[in-house]
């Protein structure tokens, strides 16, 4: 086990640049012949008294999972866990009892050795998914299509790419912030030298962790790229009465199938038996920096997950309701990316495919926030009221799909 | 390593209902985290005296069966060997010398990780295809099939499932029944939750072994199934002048090819260069109970395999004469199932596609027996005689395909 | 550890039967169960004092080289390397500083778990591909082509293949040549059961490898083979004024977008953005005895690499010129093969599908060689040239492709 003493240079979200001491321990690494396997940290184990929290990695074994490396963090009633294996994927999340995830058919955590993304016409990745956040691209995302005898998988790769390089980074000072890093390498000669170099960030003892990933195109060629970031949510914040708050500029229906879920697209029913799936587009508005926010919020109005991030970077959202039975899996996704859910080409076609200029960098952040009392919920359902002020949503009545 | 004793209640298939003191071995487990990988037990182990038995798991290494396991069970004159990372298959059995199963041109115990079931047109499954008994299911199976685009490869994906939970249940009394339990997971999301509890049952020192599979459909929708126990024979039991025996109330060619065949489909050919395959689709008579037989004998009838399974479980039957030569595989498959061999979409029209309601079960039940003697074969051919009294076997001349 | 003494009758190559003793250490068999992982010797293990070198043979961990083997092979000024889990490929080799292989976008080495060679419309051969010489066969290979719903992947399946064997024996006795043996299984139900056994020749201190290959078609019929040796070379050999030479009898463009490199195919461009590729189909000049070479050498004409080759074994040999910019691959294929790299389907039409009756075997012999000084070099110009003296080279203007 490597440790090193490292010198982190403040973020790029810190106004006055502040040296940090951090250590910072090698889990995986491609190059220097690392990969630690079982592994654990704690507090004690750094000499902090003042704030409990361990990392553990563990080696799944059996069945589809055998060899799947799962990372959970825990700290007080928080507690969350992240897949290498399966391109840093979250898992799930816990804090002060309430879930962020949901339940999958799927109940292991599968090891892309297993999975072929191509099956079933390009819906393979369906074999694995059970992810609270899995990021779908980034060399292409959406529904599956074939271009030229050429299968444009569901989703595209990197969530189904285990991580080259895995880093675990805890400061030494309080707030004891802890980093989880891995790199994702989408490398096809000739096609592709994608790099993602994921973090995931976390201050003990509180109930909100942010997803920082950096994109670089190595190639020497501009490179397309598409990012949606599916996180997906089930109970106990999905429930009959739940709702989607979010300040939206415009949404249309993803397919004629969505059409008549427009007239109460904010609110979620109880598992429903043939419900199949309602997926909307959505384009929010922001404050002025592009800053906005969307949330789930449960009946009650006591449970919620707040997620924060920038236009700028993730300018669309799709809202995933998937509120069909509970063994089929009850969950809700909202979904900010670069492009909707359809396919490439008609992403492409609309003008949402982005681009990369070689050595071209991009990031993407966003926060995800668990808020468990009705007083904070409403703080940020206050801000989306009045972003919303902006203007009225326009609600477009028919699916916006060019084919 | 877990031990658990365990009260078992009565099978099934015991009328009065007995406790029985069992030892139970968890080998994967893959919610608690066990894999014990390279392990063995005897009944001295157990403190078993009379009766000599040693079951033995060991993690294959190198080519394309790395990290595949295989059970292996002695007892006297018989062993049985099951490889768990491949659908809990039974790759072989010997008794008193006489070997049950056949030989493949692929020599290894494939990892499915090294496996593409669609390659080749979804022929993929080839690629490992070397078992005594090979589950095609449950979600499809039949030959490959296009539809909209999507491939429904050939037997399913069962076979090449790494099972989900293994468990070793060795009774501690007489006659210290040894059960091989697999759970195999065909999990999609949006598609299949299809779970079958597998069971090899043995009597050590006996020449049977039983398959019981439970087979439950754990998604809240009805669910098509198929299952074909494709179960192959080639030497000693296979030979020239070797004959195959069952009550058959009709028989009709798979395709064309097998048209030929039909004059002397009930008796086999030594290896025959350019032979290629015959496949006929066979219905049975059985007794009262749905009870019926299918046995393989070798021309001086002092070699068999008896396979005794239910109608009311697997209506139909397979009978697929592989007599090429002996590098390309010597060998016949006598394969009870629900389905034929045609693509999911044929059997499908025929009315052959079963389902099951959401929670339902469905269970079936294979005898497999060794016969070393004359005198028990011919005991069993008079049962297949009087079976067969019923009625005269009717001969479709013509291919019943319908596409 | 097996360490086995054995007797070794003289190779084919040379003329008088010597016997030597030689010691054999098996690093895989599946059929002994045999794995040894990581694992070293050295000259002094051997109490061999007057030559030194070192084998190395590790397992990769992390990303998609999870489980993958490396067996590295150095002496002296010289070093060479060889992946047993991706078929026996060369990956690199360097003598006296001057590095034999290329950069590729992909910096991993790729366990084939982790690659479907039928993703991207049969492309998915491209996902690992990074090594200085791939066999590319053997039961297909050249570009992607769908027959009747069968994918035909790029380069065929022999490159993706774990050996199921890898045996390291070392003489002991002056030269101390050094074999490194693996044997490549093909083997699929009713399609092939070709196999190759692999070996790398190397005699310390030298600055030349030899790769003998044995391919035995272990089936009962008569099937059809290919080969390519795609053997590729980046900088330093690879540079601005490199130059290609080898006796060519005729040479034609593999496409239209090749056409207008006739005109200086001989030399080679710096790294040029927008390059993409041009293939040539060359038909090489022979001695009388069919043994022929090619060489790329750099522009001072003081660095190149020597392929020796058979016409007999290899008739024709395609040339690669991939030189774009350094990121995307900046490298030269020299390829002798059966076949040029056109799909199967127009070879065939062609004529250039070999075949191999039941049980018969073929060999194929290449020796690779680093020369580091002009004199050298010269040398084996003037062979070339003398050869070329035979006739001059037929140019092509149009591809000969047919479709």
């Amino acid at each position: 086990m490597k440790k090193l003493n490292v010198i982190l240079l403040s973020t790029l979200f810190t106004a006055i640049s502040v040296q940090t001491i951090a250590k910072e321990f090698v889990l995986t690494d491609t190059k220097a012949d690392i990969f630690v396997g079982n592994w654990s940290i704690t507090n004690k184990d750094m000499n902090i008294s003042d704030k409990a929290f361990k990392i553990e990695n563990k080696v799944l074994v059996g069945g589809k999972q055998h060899g799947s490396e799962v990372i959970t963090l825990t700290s007080e009633d928080f507690s969350l866990s992240v897949s290498p294996t399966r391109g840093m994927s979250i898992l799930s999340a816990k804090g002060n009892g309430v879930r962020i995830g949901w339940d999958s058919p799927i109940d292991e955590v599968v090891n892309p050795a297993y999975i072929n993304l191509e099956s079933r016409g390009g819906l393979g990745w369906l074999d694995g998914f059970n992810e609270m956040m899995v990021r779908c691209g980034f060399e292409w995302t959406g529904h599956p299509v074939v271009v030229d005898g050429r299968t444009y998988s569901i989703h595209g790769r990197a969530g189904n790419t285990p991580a080259s390089n895995v880093v675990i980074n805890i400061e030494e000072m309080p707030p004891y912030t802890i980093k989880i890093r891995g790199l994702i390498k989408e490398n096809t000669f000739k096609n592709s030298k994608l790099e993602t170099q994921t973090e995931l960030r976390y201050v003990p003892g509180t109930h909100s962790f942010t997803v920082h990933d950096v994109l670089t195109n190595q190639s020497d060629y501009a490179k397309d790229y598409q990012i949606i970031y599916h996180s997906n949510f089930g109970t106990p914040l999905l429930e009959e009465g739940a709702q989607f708050f979010a300040p939206v500029k415009e949404i249309s229906p993803f397919n004629e199938y969505a059409v008549k879920g427009l007239k109460n697209w904010k609110t979620y029913s109880a598992p429903t038996k043939h419900f199949d799936e309602e997926v909307f587009n959505l384009v929010l508005l922001a404050e002025n920096t592009g800053q906005t926010m969307a949330m789930l919020s449960n009946k009650a109005n006591d449970k919620a997950v707040l997620m924060e991030f920038n236009l700028n970077q993730l300018p669309v959202l799709s809202l995933w309701k998937n509120t069909d039975t509970l063994k089929q899996g009850y969950v809700t996704g909202i979904e900010p990316g670069t492009s909707f859910a359809y396919p490439v080409t008609i992403e492409k076609a609309h003008g949402r495919v982005k681009q990369l200029q070689p050595g071209e960098k991009t990031e993407f952040t966003l926060i995800y926030t668990l808020l468990t009392n009705n007083h904070d919920i409403k703080h940020y359902q206050d801000r989306i009221n009045n972003i919303q002020k902006q203007a009225r949503t326009n609600v477009i009545e028919k699916p916006i799909l060019m084919q």
